[in-house]
This record gives C-alpha cells, sequence and structure tokens, in this order.
C-alpha cells in the first residue's frame, strides 16, 4: 500500500546533468569517486530505503516513541533498522576514512538524504543530526575530543544531538541561560533545561553525544557570551567505551502533530551536581560553530522537503490511477474512468511533479557549491561557490519546504476522503511536512537571514551575482534551444525581472525604514525560490532537448520538457502576486498594530 | 489557554451593512424578527459557544468517539453539552414554530453557525446534519413523516444524517448500489453498505435519522435511479417514540487526521432482513432532493472554514502578544519585543484576518440571498437572488476551505515549534480544518459545479449578472469615497477584468476542447474567490468610511479600513497568478498522463 519508489532516474540525471557530479568527483581528495561507484551507492540506497525503511514508518507513526521510567524506547523494528543501517555504514557517508568513513561528496551524501527522508522521515532525522554533530567535532574539536567522539559517530555507534532551544529562547537565541562552569580539572559542568531535542534520549544506540550551547559565567550578554560544549549521555572511560551515567534527565517528550516516532526530548542538565560538558572550540565562539550544524541542517530539512513531497506525489499519483470515478469530459466512451483522466486532478499531480524537480534540483545544485566551497584548488571558484551556498540555503529551506506543505496537502487533496483517514497513509505526510517549516529556523527566519545576511550586508552584492548567474544561464538557452522550451525560459526570464525590481525595491525601502526588507522578506525568499525553481527546470529542459535531438532516452526527456512547461504553465505565474505584495503589501505592515 | 472570543462585532456589522439584515427582517414571515431580537441570540449563542463548547474540543480531540461492542460513545462532556444545546433551543433556530421551532431567517442561522464551528467543530456537525435532515423532510415529507420526524429533529431530541458515500461511489454517486425492494406494506427493505456517515451512530439522542441514498431494482441506471429513503435506527411506534431496533448496524469508526470526535461511521444496511425505510418524495428523484442538504451543507462547510480560521487566528495573536523573542527591527530600544512587532509576524496576522473577514462577508452575503429566494414577494428580486445563491455557494464552500486551510497552516507557523505541539491546540485546528475542502464536495467538484452548472449551462448568463453586480458597487464606491480606499477599489477591479476574460477564454476554449474549462476549474473558482472577497471588503470599507465621517465608533471602523487595504496589498495580486495559470496552463494539462 505504501510503496516507496526511489527516483533514482531524475537524482542520476540531476547530478550528472545540472549538479556538476564530474566536476565533484574531479576534486581533490575525490578522485577514487566515479559516476559509477555513485550509482552504486544510490542503488543501494534506493534499496534500503524502499526495503528496510519505508515499511516502518507507518508503525512508526503509529505506536510513537515513548518515555517509561526514565527510558525512551522506539517502535517496533526500529532498533534492528537501525543496526543494519550503520553496519552498512550509511552513517559515515561523507566522513574522511580516518574516521572509518567513506569520503564521499556531500553532493553525494545530500542525493543519498533524500532516500531516507522519504521512505522514513522520522528514522532519518537521527543519522542526519549525527551527521552534522559529527561534522562540527571534526572542523572544531581537538585531537583527543576527535580520538574519543568521532569513529562511534561516525559509525552510527553512538548518536548525535543539537542543544539550542530553551523555553524563553527559540527563534532567539540570545536568552539562553543554561550555565557552564569551568571545573579545576579543566571540563565544565552545565545546568539548565533544553527543549525541543530531536533525539534526545532513544534506545538505538549506546550512547548520545550532546552538543550543548551554554554561557559561562563570566560571559558577556547575548549571542556573543554563548559557547557550545560536548556533553556525552555517558561519559567514555579511558578506552572510549560508555561509563558512568552523566548528570542529563531526560524529563518528558513531546507529543506532536507529526514525526511521531522520533523523540521530541525535554533535557534536563545539572540536576544533582551539574552535566560534565567539554568545551568545543574557543569560548564564546559557539553560536557561530552552531552555525556549521545550522547551515547543514537548513539544507537537510530542504531535502526533508522535497522528498516527503515526493512521497505524497508517488502515494497521489498510485490512487488517481487506481481510483475509478465518474467518466471522462466530453468522451462518447460510457466506460468509468481513473480519476488521473480529470483535468483537475491531472493539474494537481502536474504542481506537485515538477515543483518536486525543481527543489531537488536546486538542492543538489546547492550541494555541488558545497563540495567546490570545500574542495576546489581555484580561489575564485571556492568564492563563487560560496556566495552560492550563502544565498541557495535559506531558499533551499525556506521556499521548498513551504512548498512541500502544499504538495502533502494535494496529496490528501488528490485522494479525498480516504485521504483524510489515517490508515491510508497520507495523512502522515501531511503532518510530517509541517515541521519542515518550523525546525532549524521558521521560514521567517530563513526570510531574515537572507535579507540581512545576504542581501542588505554588501548591498546586493551575492544576490547580484545569483541573479547574473541565472540571467547569463537563461540567454545561453535561448541561443541555443528550439522554441518547445520557450515557455519555461520566457518565464524565469519574466521572474527574474521581477527579482531584479523587487531586490532593487528591498536595498531602497531599508533607507526610507529598517523593517521594511523584513515586512517583504517572506515574499522576496517565495519569489526567489520560484525564479530559481524555474531556472533549474529551464536547465534541465534544455540539456533533455539535446539529448532528444541526439536520440537518448527520449521517455525520460520528453517528459523533463513536459515538467518544465507545467512549471512555466502553473508556478512561475505566481511570482506576479509575490512581487506586488513586496512593492504594494510592505508598507502596509509598519502601522500595523 | 483556548479561550473563543466571538466575534460579535464584525458579525453585526456584516449583518446590518453588508448582509441587508434588515431587508431580511421586512420578509413576510419575518416580520417579528427584529435586529435587536437578532443581536440578543447572537449574544447567548456567543456566550453558550465560548462557555460550554469551547471547553469541549480539545478533549473531544484527545479522547475521540469510540465504538465499543456495538455502541458509540463520545468524548467526556459531550452528552451535557448536546442536552443543554437542544433545551436551549438551538437545534430549531430555522423551523417553523409548528415544528417547535423559532422561524428565524438563514441569515441568522449562518451567523449562529459560525460560533458553533469555531468553539467546536466537531461539535456543531451533529446539529448541523441535523438540521439539513430535517430541511429536506420539510420541505419532500408526506404529512404523516412530517409530523412523526419533524418534531423531535426540530428539538434535537433526536438527530439526522445524510448517507450518500459508498465504497466505490464518493465523488461519482452514479456508482450507488444499495438496494431498496418495496414491501407489500408499502415500505422499503434496504440493503447495503455506506461510509462516511457523520454522526452515523453515537449517544447523544435517543434516535438517529438516516436519509439515504439507494436504487430500485426497476431504477435506471446511474444518477437518475437513485431515490432518498427515511430510515430511522429505530423504527418509531404509534406513539412516536423510538422502538424497534432497525436492521442499520455500525461496523466501524474512522480513524481520521481531524475532527476526530466526530464519529465517523460505516454503516451496514439490512444484514438480517433488510432496514425499513420510507420513500421521501418520489423514486429516483433522490438526487434532486440530496441536493437540497448538499447546497445547505456546502454553504456549511464554508462557514466552518472561517470559523476554524478564526479560532486559529485569534490563538495565534494571543501567541504573539505573549511571546517575547528578539529586538525591533532598527529601534535602539534593547528591550526584546512580543513577536506580534516582528513585520512578518504581522504579515501573517493581517493575511489571516483580512481573508476571515472576506469570507465571512460573503458567507453572510449568500445567506440573505437565501432568505431573499424563499420568501421575497417580488419575482425579479427572488430570480436575481437566485442567481446570487447559484453562482456563490460553490465559491463560499470551495474558495473558503481552501483559504482556511492556508490559515491554519499559517496559525502553527506563527507558534512555531509550539505550534507543533498538540497541547497547544493550534495542531487540532489545522487538522480539522483539512477537511473541510474535502467533504460535502471536493474543492475540484465545487469547481466543476461552478464552471458546468453555473457557467456552461447557459453561456455565461448568470455569471456576467454577479459581475456587472460587481462592477457597479465598484463604479458606486469610488464615485462616493475618498482616495483611502482606493487600494482596495482598484485592486477588485483589476481581479474583475481578470475574472471577465476568464470567464471569456472558458467558454471559448469549450468550444475547443470540453476538458478544457475542466482543466482551469480550480484557478477559476479561486480567482472568483478572491474578488469576491475583495468585493465585500470594498463594499464595507467604503461603509466604514461613511461611518467614520459621522464619527461612530472610529476604531472599529478605522480597522475596517485597515483590513481593506490588506486585502487589497496581500491577497488581491493573487489574481495575477490564477488568471495566468488559466490562459497559459490549463492547455497543457490535456496531454498530461
Amino acid at each position: 500500500m505504501q510503496n516507496y519508489r526511489p527516483p533514482i532516474e531524475d537524482i542520476a540525471f540531476v547530478l550528472t546533468d545540472l549538479a556538476h557530479l564530474s566536476g565533484v568527483c574531479a576534486l581533490p581528495g575525490h578522485e577514487d569517486i566515479t559516476p559509477e561507484l555513485v550509482a552504486t551507492i544510490l542503488e543501494q540506497a534506493g534499496k534500503f530505503a524502499s526495503e528496510v525503511l519505508a515499511p516502518l514508518n507507518h508503525v512508526g507513526d503509529v505506536e510513537g516513541s515513548h518515555l517509561v521510567d526514565g527510558i525512551v524506547s522506539t517502535p517496533t523494528g526500529w532498533q534492528n533498522a537501525y543496526r543494519e543501517f550503520s553496519q552498512n555504514g550509511w552513517t559515515g557517508l561523507l566522513f574522511d576514512s580516518q574516521y572509518g568513513g567513506q569520503g564521499l561528496p556531500r553532493l553525494v551524501g545530500v542525493a543519498v538524504q533524500e532516500l531516507w527522508d522519504a521512505s522514513n522521515m522520522a528514522f532519518s532525522l537521527c543519522p542526519m543530526l549525527t551527521q552534522t554533530a559529527a561534522e562540527v567535532i571534526c572542523l572544531q574539536g581537538t585531537a583527543e575530543q576527535k580520538k574519543i567522539y568521532l569513529e562511534p559517530l561516525v559509525s552510527g555507534k553512538w548518536t548525535g544531538t543539537m542543544n539550542l532551544t530553551e523555553p524563553q529562547a527559540g527563534s532567539d537565541l540570545s536568552g539562553i541561560r543554561t550555565q557552564a562552569v569551568r571545573t579545576p580539572e579543566g571540563h565544565y559542568k552545565l545546568s539548565g533545561q533544553k527543549i525541543f531535542i530531536t533525539y534526545g534520549d532513544h534506545d538505538l544506540a549506546e550512547n548520545i553525544v550532546h552538543l550543548v550551547l551554554a554561557r559561562t559565567p563570566d560571559a558577556p550578554s547575548g549571542v556573543k557570551g554563548i559557547s557550545l560544549f560536548i556533553v556525552p549521555k555517558f561519559i567514555p572511560d579511558s578506552d572510549g567505551n560508555p561509563g558512568k551515567r552523566n548528570d542529563v534527565r531526560t524529563v518528558s517528550l513531546e507529543h506532536k502533530l507529526g514525526i511521531r516516532a522520533s523523540p521530541t526530548a525535554v533535557l534536563s542538565y545539572g540536576d544533582e551536581s551539574g552535566a560534565i560538558g567539554h568545551l568545543l572550540g574557543e569560548e564564546h565562539r559557539g553560536l557561530e560553530y552552531m552555525f556549521i550544524m545550522m547551515n547543514m541542517a537548513r539544507h537537510a530539512v530542504g531535502i526533508e522537503a522535497y522528498a516527503i513531497a515526493d512521497r505524497a506525489y508517488q502515494r497521489a499519483l498510485d490512487y488517481s490511477m487506481e481510483r475509478v470515478q465518474g467518466y471522462s469530459v466530453g468522451s462518447k466512451n460510457t466506460q468509468k474512468v481513473p480519476i488521473r483522466n480529470h483535468p483537475d486532478v491531472s493539474r494537481m499531480l502536474v504542481e506537485m511533479e515538477c515543483q518536486i524537480q525543481a527543489m531537488r534540483a536546486l538542492s543538489l545544485y546547492t550541494a555541488s557549491a558545497q563540495d567546490f566551497v570545500s574542495r576546489h584548488p581555484d580561489d575564485a571558484k571556492r568564492a563563487d561557490s560560496q556566495v552560492i551556498v550563502d544565498v541557495l540555503t535559506p531558499i533551499v529551506k525556506g521556499w521548498s519546504s513551504e512548498v512541500a506543505n502544499d504538495i502533502a496537502s494535494q496529496g490528501i487533496q488528490v485522494m479525498g476522503g480516504m485521504g483524510f483517514i489515517e490508515e491510508t497513509g497520507m495523512a502522515q505526510y501531511f503532518r510530517d511536512a509541517r515541521i519542515t517549516t518550523i525546525y532549524e529556523g521558521t521560514t521567517g527566519i530563513q526570510a531574515a537571514d537572507l535579507v540581512r545576511r545576504k542581501l542588505i550586508s554588501d548591498r546586493g552584492a551575492m544576490i547580484q551575482k545569483v541573479i547574473e548567474l541565472i540571467r547569463r544561464d537563461i540567454e545561453d538557452s535561448n541561443a541555443k534551444n528550439a522554441p518547445e522550451v520557450l515557455s519555461i525560459n520566457m518565464g524565469t526570464m519574466n521572474g527574474l525581472e521581477l527579482l531584479q525590481d523587487s531586490t532593487a525595491w528591498l536595498l531602497d525601502s531599508e533607507r526610507k525604514d529598517p523593517r521594511l526588507p523584513f515586512a517583504a522578506s517572506f515574499n522576496y525568499l517565495m519569489l526567489w525560490g520560484i525564479v530559481a525553481g524555474g531556472w533549474q527546470m529551464m536547465r534541465a529542459s534544455s540539456i533533455a532537448l539535446k539529448y532528444i535531438e541526439e536520440k537518448h532516452n527520449t521517455s525520460f526527456y520528453s517528459h523533463k520538457v513536459l515538467t518544465s512547461k507545467y512549471y512555466a504553465g502553473f508556478i512561475l505565474p505566481k511570482t506576479a502576486g509575490y512581487y506586488s505584495a513586496i512593492v504594494n503589501g510592505s508598507e502596509l505592515l509598519m502601522d500595523a498594530k
């Protein structure tokens, strides 16, 4: 009933033709990675996702995780699945072989992550957070910290968490109160309460490594006084095995709208003598380090968004081909037809499909830029790639998550009454998707990041670079291609002009009232997302046409040309509304009370 | 925590100034109804809604209704609430005094219905369906049927249901298979399975009157062979008291995404010797009678939509004023501020508020047209009002329900992580709202109704009448008002032009391919909704300006002018996207497979 078909063909196309896989494989340190190896990895991951993780998704939702007598237990079958997942090496995909990892590029990691998220989003959060925690330790840890923590995190024997939020400090981390007091032995004793800790406690692994934001007693107030600490659930002994239980207690698990199998914990540090923690990097630079995790996690949420959207799309498509209701409009045929044949059901399905493709392409494109930033030998290429990563990350997170909510809702709509019944599984996708616009920074926070750090901070220089990149791609495509694709080219160009105008409007408006760009920020982010998605669909259709001319796999490529037309016909027209809301609406919010 | 504040002031404004309350009160048979009486009723209903129903909403969601050993039990406190509700006379508001009702206009019924829906949507479904069932019996029942069934339905002693759907017959009722065989005694024996029966079984009342669509053995195939039957759960004895249990069995209750307290039953008729039913009206005219219920029920779902949206809005607004995070952008003040001060939170709140006002106004405007249709002495006025009802009903249902889903989702977004936690209540509003685009005909079905029965059937004559009505209202307002309101006037006029062009496009396109109008139907419905909402907000602000000039209650009216500007700034710009999708997208769906 809830089969998941890994979209390997589309992922492979995007990797190869839109996201520079060959360029990434040519980077120093990735010389051993070949496209063939990547194809094998994708195939294996797809098999694990569809055969092991997907069947556990619904049971996880129904059972949930539970805290009983201080012990958190995950749903039936999850322990086995996690053991197999880590034994297969999936937890260490991106890490260096010296820590037991497989040293693959981030691009491949992002491609694979989609498969975990789509098959079982609640499950995938655990390895995703472990990976981000390991990344921070890898970049900022001392040699000893790396020695103790990295190997078990990379192997999946231990898992990791991010501890940011406190009851009074959510979007605004400057309010963090958790205390960390240095001891004569050189470590720290932490005390305070953290909430919304994903996989903050569970029974999947023998130890949990919490990365915790806290304040030292002499720290300056605000975000500049926050430091980052490693706080293990069990303190490793001299052999690196989990030893004495640390002073961190699981107070409760949240009852959530979605991702119910994923235990979201309230953790209390230092109820007794203080939880033992180790400073990561330097004091007072915690937020900066946390942003390493955060940017990875933001991109990861963008992946979740199109992954869950694709799962909903697949289910809706299947249902639409099975469910027979009504007659074909205007046909003399008196046979009832599958609802797929009704134009309005078709509309929903094509809107879902073309946006999923656009989101996937934009995300993988951003991932390859991350690899270039990390490893490209050329300074200019690294700098250019950094601009792409900086500008596109909040868009991949913010826009994709907003769209994913719409798509999951359309999934229910295609199924009608059956979509509202929990047993069909669609309701779970809808509920699970709902978190994506919230965690790792709400859409409003992504939009503020885009406007504050990526636009205003350099008076539009970074943004303008990406606009020019898109403009050149459109011009290249215009010069090369048949009129067949022009709707996507024209639509993207129209959207780009609106983006250009909005950018100027935001920069101007800031001089009038510094609040104005933030009144426009959500609409600006959404406008960016739609245009950036159009850009990728334009690139895709342009390349697809070339393959069709060369008579390659024409059914896949013809369909790609079609989905780009859907994007032009149904999605790009929304840019006008966002643009108008920016230039005509934003000012109204200055007086709203 | 989950207080509900009945929006009496806005409802009273809409009734008086936009929805012709005085005209309705002047209709034959309504001479005793005064605006003062209506005000008292609203106040009393608001009190009951906020004090009795609202506190049961969350417990209803958590407990749900359950089927145990053949008995359906509703959540704690619901029996008492229902008893009080019916004893207070709320079930009989719209019915003639000869049946124990209070004979109020539909306009007042719609105003009051919002309060039940907002305070406790799952509860309110029971009296709403009872009311629609009673209405059909009132219009089509024999004298004896009225005698037996009407008084207990009007008093709420018994409740009513609609039995349409079967596993193979949902949106397409032509597939109905339930059989009704005439007996020598002149009644019918029914057998078959019905699904998705709201309040199909429960413990709130001593009897349940099912209105069941079924087929007689000699009936023609398709929808023309469907008849409507009264099938009581307990067969009334000669004194009209519930007697022998009828042959209808509750097979199961659904596990649903939302409205969990409302028992949605699978009912099996005739497992033993056949369920005894009585023909309502004539054979083979069942669908026609069911549409009496359906049109009322569709309007009722439109009411649910803005009601639940308003509940979500109130909760979000409260939270935004309590929750302190971050600093005011550009301010030198180092005090943290409530999130209400952040422009992007403000954007969400004003979008929510202005659309709720627009939906409410459109719904009540439509309700007064229903009263004119029923009672106006002038033929032309009745005919004009019928056009308004016919055109606006699918818009009130389809557009409002789509918007309500967005608003409930924004409600979660305003609350961030707290919105995703079930205990805060916002998640329930989000889940409850999700049914509104589905039952009583999905949005696709509403859109098809608009296009098939209200547009193509008379080549646009009805639609054109409503467009002209809106145009005249805009011109009147333009002639009267200060430039202050021009943004809503201009935006509505621009939208109206797009609507005019789309209407022409749909009519033309039908000649090319009869599927084309149905490919455009959803976007056409949404375009209609936004413009019709703008029309009402324009009327509202125009009147508000007049009151401001006359120095009446300026804070309410100034705010109304503001919300009309929000509607112009943030909502009306979306028309461009819908228009473009109609004229540039629809054709793409002809080849979609």
